[in-house]
């Protein structure tokens, strides 16, 4: 399994004043910690970017470039600042993502075509909704394969987000036994084995104790492992968390164990 | 999940001097801290209790039921000291076990009938050994599953151990993910919702630094019971272990959430 860092995200106030301000250096200290946290990927979650979106994205992408190797998962819902950050991506770069929503439909989707590069797709309803169980989430997952292939992509390309859902949700916990069951199905009911990926951090989103939440982390992420998910997408500075993905990979490591790994 | 506390073996030096001098109170100082701690049902692993298998079974047993009403797992090699042991209980007894071993086929399964209990299945060779892989590991069970039958026990009374291996052989952590597909499996392959139990402990044996042994543990375990382990056997003062395994309970619970439960 790999580690997609969540933490450059607009949500963070310090991200937020680099991004308005243009100034590199937050957000390049930012990735350099993630990096050396573990992290695989980097999830650039700039959000809607209204103001500027061409020249924000463009200095988003370029200021984690220029300090870091990893793929970068462009995270947008802005159809122009993804395809200002795709030109301005010099490694590998993933969108993030598509839906059956009939916007990201018709805008993202052909991106992925454009630029070839692998597509994030969510199981949500086309109004954007959480599917109410685990065969819905599987029927919206065919509809979306559907429409990707109608697009003239590759199944390589196509990476599964079935969309954890908060525990503190009325039907939090039923659901997210459901995205179990959908990330076992998958393989089978698309005939391939589907890359997905998962955001941990919507599991504990809400009110609740820092601790507690870590725990609930540290247990989901295995199960979801175990299931198929190929990516966690995860706050690489919750360490407890990320030594649990170490410990899962050093469990599931087909070479001779070894204590030192761990 | 349930918890089975493993804490009650001749293994131990307190509880081996206790046994040999017919002194209960070690052994129901360790039951009651089990049953604070969580247990849902104690094992009390007596080894084959060479010299007198009779009296000290029966005292293990009296001992153990005089401060707990909790269900007791007879964990004995021995048939004369598993027959005065199941004599000797007075609420719910769990012969285990028994294997392809052709004296447990003999000894041990016949007990379960004549007693009406459940029993225990090791997925083991009937030289004792391990299978070497995940399709052997079911191809044991499905023969266990016919002689099980064979000796007129009722599915419900059956509970299958797919044995887990030490990490430190030289393919432990491929035998310990054959044993999650044998856990996803082993409903399908033999028709019914079958009951399985697992030995944590087996998982560190040996040499290893404690604290990386428990993460191992907590990490194990909810891949072990999100693939469908009934119940785990697994020392109860490990307290992370045993907070993981109520997180775990917490996550797939069709309650409302709180954060009180965990």
């Amino acid at each position: 399994m790999l580690l997609v860092a969540d933490n450059i995200r607009i949500t963070n106030k310090r991200i937020e004043r680099a991004v308005n301000e243009l100034n590199p250096a937050p957000i390049q200290e930012m990735a350099r910690r993630c990096e050396a946290a573990g992290a695989d990927a980097m999830d650039i979650n700039s959000g809607p970017l209204s103001r500027e979106p061409v020249k924000q994205m463009t200095f988003l992408v370029e200021a984690v470039q220029a300090v870091s190797d990893l793929p970068i998962l462009i995270d947008t819902a802005n159809p122009r600042a993804m395809k200002a950050g795709l030109e301005a991506n010099k490694k590998v770069a993933i969108i993030n993502g598509f839906s059956l929503e009939p916007a990201k439909l018709e805008q993202m989707l052909p991106l992925a075509k454009r630029f070839g590069t692998r597509i994030v797709g969510y199981l949500l309803y086309p109004n954007g909704h959480v599917p109410p169980d685990g065969s819905e989430r599987l029927n919206v997952a065919v509809a979306l394969y559907d429409a990707f292939r109608k697009a003239g992509l590759e199944n390589e390309q196509l990476i599964i987000d079935p969309v954890v859902a908060p525990v503190m949700w009325q039907n939090g916990t039923i659901q997210n036994m459901d995205i179990i069951s959908v990330l076992r199905t998958l393989p089978d009911l698309l005939g391939f084995d589907v890359s997905t990926i998962a955001g941990l951090s919507n599991l504990t989103s809400g009110q609740g104790d820092k601790e507690k939440k870590r725990l609930l982390e540290s247990v989901y992420l295995p199960m979801l492992a175990v299931s198929g998910l190929s990516m966690a997408l995860l706050n690489m500075f919750h360490e407890k968390t990320v030594r649990i993905a170490g410990v899962y990979n050093a469990l599931i490591n087909k070479k001779i164990f070894s204590w030192e790994e761990i």
